[in-house]
């Protein structure tokens, strides 16, 4: 069967590779074999691509680390899964492939009704936006939560899960052009970023305490975001698409007691129980499934067209999936 | 009674006067009226006097947040004290002043034969060392600790207590000047600042893991700290001496899970118990009396002399304490 792979660290255009790598074989008991319906192009294959990831495979690699697939094969074992069933690949598993084996235990059928390609994409961007939203500070109803870089794929689904949760986003962006399609996402408010962020911040949320701030930029926009916190509260960073160390106010941290903390999925993932999982996928596949959590999608390509596929994701126009099957 | 106050926010010049205040009269069941011996000048107080401090008190305010002095009266229900003892203040109760009144509780008699002066200075520094090392991250003995500023009073407070626990530290400073004064505290490692400290830290340490990073400077200082910590690992900001934002790795925070934390001693006073107060006093008076904790001290002075005191304390070259009685 074929695979997109990095064969060494570097260019992708002379680094990624479609090759033939041997099939998956049959299934272990406790395994599924799935044949790949849709997996996307991510950042972080762009990063393992580069050399620059939180983990490195072994080369040659299969790349992509999310998707979703119809079951072709199960083991005696498996109970929640039948062949023809849609289910989700485990995030981290590598997709760009025609088909792929795991061991099946927390998985579910899937709706068949709803966009595969949007299912495809449930693992990484909902995953961490979920996991920020809950797993650092208990935002009670009502209250509020900040982030910047909020038209991301995250940061959108940060602002839908948020209101799922009845939490409220303040939204901050770094180009006026994109306010007003942050706010049709459903943002509460959406502010313009810079050193005077939270003056505006507290007329907007008539000064109610935000204990929780997710940064994907670094720079000064982690301080900016840093000043908005009340006592206690914590700053998330996540990504730092500036490509700038971040910053904060020493203030902050000694006399408000705010903490900078930082996320990484593939840490999460590493130690989630099933239990973990299934109920952040109770969550979250039915809001992918009826259009509430939503990414745009600009292209879908076979694995054989993966180069014209990379450089269309690398433009950062809206998500690239392979359709392997 | 005289008393050295600040009577609004502003200029050191300006805005602190020898005041006459009403005597703290006789103590209640529990209380212990004490003649102040010794009361250090702290940053705090230029902090305070500036109008930019944690907390403000109502004006007009006593200075000093520390300092030792003799019972002179004490309440009936005072077992741990008798008149003539010699006592700490508890801290942040104002001490520029001739006598005080407060609750004795974990208060026990301190050493007649120590140096008053370097025993008045134990509450706020060294207490501050002791607590940045034990209350994050529980460094084993023969581990690693980092920190800059190293000749900072809190920072030669660090490098004692910790040789005490059985730590080893690693000593970042930013003057080639003050290596050799920093080496003859008994710091380990000396290393001047730069973004090249990890590689030189990893070569001095012969790559032992650092899981705590003690902060006193911000700016890019705190960044080449935290790119020194192994994964878990905490950086610590107690004070901003640079007056720069602090910077950070996104890659260290979100791979690495390092994460940064503020600590105010002033929190912790609030909150500690007789038992956590005893147990640091306990560890850091006998270091004191020994002369293993020592700040130089450029001067002393009689509430009267409180202008001389403070134009010399403010050059920042050494520790001044009011002799009250």
């Amino acid at each position: 069967m074929k695979a997109v792979q990095v064969v060494a660290f570097g260019r992708a255009a002379e680094v990624v590779k479609l090759n033939e790598v041997p099939d998956v074989g049959s299934p272990g008991p406790d395994e599924v074999v799935v044949a790949v319906e849709a997996a996307p192009i991510n950042n972080s294959d762009f990063m393992i691509i580069a050399g620059r990831y939180g983990y490195l495979p072994p080369l040659p690699a299969t790349l992509g680390i999310e998707g979703v697939g119809r079951v072709v094969a199960r083991g005696a074992q498996v109970k929640h899964l039948k062949e023809g069933d849609r289910t989700l690949v485990p995030t981290m598993h590598p997709t760009w492939t025609e088909r792929v084996k795991f061991k099946a235990s927390w998985q579910r059928p899937l709706p068949d009704n709803a966009d595969v390609r949007q299912l495809s994409m449930v693992g990484v961007n909902p995953a961490t936006a979920y996991l920020l939203l809950t797993d650092f500070v208990k935002v009670p109803r009502d209250g509020w939560v900040i982030q910047n870089g909020a038209n991301s794929a995250t940061a959108r689904a940060v602002i839908a899960i948020a209101k799922s949760l009845g939490i409220k986003t303040v939204n901050v962006v770094r180009r006026e052009e994109v306010v007003a399609e942050v706010k049709a996402l459903g943002a509460d408010v959406v502010l313009l970023d810079g050193p005077d962020l939270a003056k505006r911040v507290a007329k907007e949320t008539g000064k109610a305490p935000i204990r929780l701030a997710l940064d994907v930029v670094g720079g000064a926009s982690t301080l900016n975001l840093m000043t908005c916190l009340a006592p206690h509260g914590v700053v998330v960073i996540y990504s730092g698409m500036s490509g700038q160390p971040f910053t904060g106010s020493p203030l902050s941290v000694i006399f408000n007691e705010v903490s900078v903390r930082g996320f990484w999925l593939g840490h999460w993932y590493k130690t989630a129980t099933d239990d973990a999982m299934a109920t952040m996928y109770g969550h979250l596949v039915p809001m992918v499934a009826s259009g509430a959590i939503s990414a745009p999608v600009v292209g879908s390509y076979g694995l054989e067209g993966f180069s014209e596929a990379i450089a269309k994701a690398s433009a950062f126009k809206g998500k690239v999936i392979f359709t392997p099957n």
